[in-house]
């Protein structure tokens, strides 16, 4: 095993407390959160099945926030939505991400496959403090997760095999979908993404072939 | 300025000794290194002019070693070459490169922005202990400096604009490129990049934004 990919969002970072946070200094509830998280996959679905040409996340989570802002009719300035929009590049990552990501990067190519574009992610680890070696994920692909396009395309620019690469990822979706193209799969479970009452992804639905608690116990399996 | 994009071989890391050593490994003299290199511009050139479609550094080099292997009549296997080439992948930074390095990603996203393709960059990064926020450079644009798509490619990865971004280098053909197309530009002279009778590159010839004698000096102008 030559390197580790991971998912980002909810897998390294609590993008729901990080937003709460965000949008409670706009004067949005805490419910906003997960009413603009519940634009994601239905945004990344339009490029996904072809309906919208490869355009980065920035662009889908500010098309996610107006629709959104319309549904619970709260009016909010452009440079307020294009700050918020933002937010996305500064996330807290879990208390186990940065220790367990520099264990592992001494042995091994650490990067991120996320839907996130590479500004978003290089924002997102300078304020994180994610030790990445490469940003790898949906732009180099110009397709979105869970498309194998992306998978491939960030094991080939590492000059790996998929056997050679980890997909590390709190979402059962996520990894079925790196397995079916060759690559080993790690599950870290993440049962506060969704707040308390998380019902998703709190257990392995596939033959993994590791599952670990955190980041710290993903590190000492390697 | 936001970000600065480095150049790799020649200013960030001393290909010519590491080469020889490498090649000596194969019983190669001292001199190999040096018209395996003078092989590297027209290697590119033939991307640059559209008579061969993109292809990664590794494939470049190995035409150049197979060129270079013929012309001074040594026979070497498979295995060997392949190894060879690979030695691109593992070069030693100049003494001031990591500390520089390190001190400038405190305040600003740092990145190469080389011919390298992003696995040579990666394995590079992790052999000399280059502290990179992600792998710019040719491999995402497609193309190889000073094509401008290379410089403008990188910038747009990181969400920002030609004058956010600091081109370094040791070399004036890369700053001017870069300077034609709107960024900053800081030279950091390399003169033992050549051995000791270089006599190119060895003062600036355009009007940068910066003139430093190492990456230490460098990091104390930002």
């Amino acid at each position: 095993m030559r390197a580790l990919i991971f998912d980002v969002f909810g897998t390294c970072v609590d993008w729901r407390t990080s937003i709460q946070r965000e949008a409670a200094t706009h004067g949005l509830p805490p419910e906003f959160a997960d009413a603009w998280r519940a634009q994601y996959q239905p945004q990344l679905e339009t490029v996904r099945d072809g309906s919208r040409p490869w355009v980065n996340l920035d662009v889908l989570h500010r098309i996610g926030l107006d629709i959104v802002l319309r549904e619970i009719n709260i009016g909010l300035s452009e440079p307020d939505r294009a700050e918020l929009t933002k937010a996305w590049h500064r996330l807290r990552p879990w208390p186990d991400v940065v220790g367990g990501l520099t264990d592992l990067k001494a042995g091994h190519i650490i990067a991120p496959c996320s839907n996130g574009h590479i500004a978003q992610s290089v924002n997102l680890a300078k304020y994180a403090g994610l030790p990445w070696d490469a940003i790898l994920g949906a732009e180099i692909a110009r397709a979105y997760k869970p498309d194998p396009k992306v998978y491939l395309a960030s094991v080939h620019a590492l000059g790996l095999e998929p056997h050679d690469v980890c997909m590390v990822a709190a979402h059962n979706g996520d990894l079925l979908a790196a397995q079916a193209v060759g690559l080993r799969t790690a599950f870290v479970p993440r049962p506060a993404e969704y707040g308390p009452g998380q019902t998703t992804d709190l257990a392995p639905e596939g033959d993994y072939d590791i599952v670990a608690t955190d980041f710290w116990q993903l590190a000492d399996r390697f």
